[in-house]
């Protein structure tokens, strides 16, 4: 495997959806994937796709394909997901509860191991087996589960508040659904997520058809 | 404007994350942004920004910047948010409810006109002011709502069977947040959100920290 340092930002991004889509090729129990095929699964050319992966070392097979299981799994350990990183989910609202019952979290190998909310009435309550923790205990916890990624999914205004206090209880990585701006200290990793990326996306191509 | 055929598929894959941006700095009140500081939020080189807006068009001044409003109104142009399309959400769990809920929809111009679920106790209950109706009557108000998008939410197993209504009733596109492969006629435009790419993304940068 080559030094990640020489992928490129672009390959990087595309690596979770090789991933997904690896997991869903392998859902389906297929044992060989060709160029091809994941590019016209993902909507990247096949040329793309060999250049991204040839730069981590070897999976395919010419003239055969990619070995899914192999791939998916050298794929997922770039992606350090072998790593089982611990979660927590801060506000269980519509959002945090979706979240919090998401399959795919656990398959792809994430511990879910806290959720906190402000609210007494759902303070207390279990959601996917986990129970609802007071937020005023956030920073304690963070530090007793050794927990490595926080989730940020209460309203916009308390968002800055909630990531200040992950991150002086030592999370590696903050992963924001609040839509604003986030400060967070230089070497601090967030991923903002924003929903409307998609949908606009869909806009984009049905204006076109 | 350059016609879109110009347009690399990157590019446009940037597009939502520039209107997202500018979305925020207008909210924060910037009138003009460089492309070094776009370049800072975004986690993209400046070069790679200026090159992608040029392609559609002049809209900064060099050596100043670009001017928000107007990038902005142009980027959403490009993305046919000016179309202000009709969405519907089916399936209201936890996902469907903090989609039907998401204030963002509203500020890119997309009208929530309808809610589906197949669940008796849901039925007939509101969320953002719109009503929860029954999916059994989902193709015949998808008509005659004239509903562009539909955005699926329901369980894996449920949501081919979904898809499929919603093409023989005449959306444009389709968001599909279940974690399946779907199968739609050529020529629909299906976005496949997959939430676990952005947490498996943070998990690639927090490894190599």
């Amino acid at each position: 495997m080559k030094s990640p340092t020489t992928i490129s930002k672009a390959t990087i991004d595309r690596l979770p959806l090789y991933f997904r889509t690896l997991r869903l090729a392998q859902d389906e129990g297929l044992d060989i994937i060709s160029s091809d095929e994941l590019g016209r699964r993902l909507g990247i050319t096949p040329e793309q796709i060999r250049k991204d992966l040839a730069s981590f070392g070897q999976f395919g097979k010419k003239g055969v394909g990619y070995f899914v299981n192999e791939l998916k799994r050298n794929v997922g350990g770039i992606l350090g997901l072998d790593n089982h990183w611990n979660i927590a989910i801060i506000g269980i609202g519509h959002l945090g509860a979706a979240l919090a019952n998401f399959h795919n979290f656990v398959t792809l190998g994430f511990n879910l191991v806290a959720l906190f909310d402000e609210d007494p009435d759902v303070i207390g309550t279990t959601v996917n087996h986990v129970k609802v923790e007071d937020i005023a205990n956030l920073e304690q916890i963070v530090k007793e589960r050794q927990i490595h990624i926080g989730i940020i999914a209460v309203p916009a205004a308390f968002a800055q508040g909630v990531a200040d206090k992950l991150v002086s209880a030592g999370v590696k990585g903050i992963w924001n659904f609040a839509p604003i701006k986030m400060e967070v200290p230089a070497g601090m990793h967030i991923v903002n997520e924003d929903l409307s990326v998609g949908l606009s996306s869909l806009s984009y191509h049905i204006t076109r058809q």
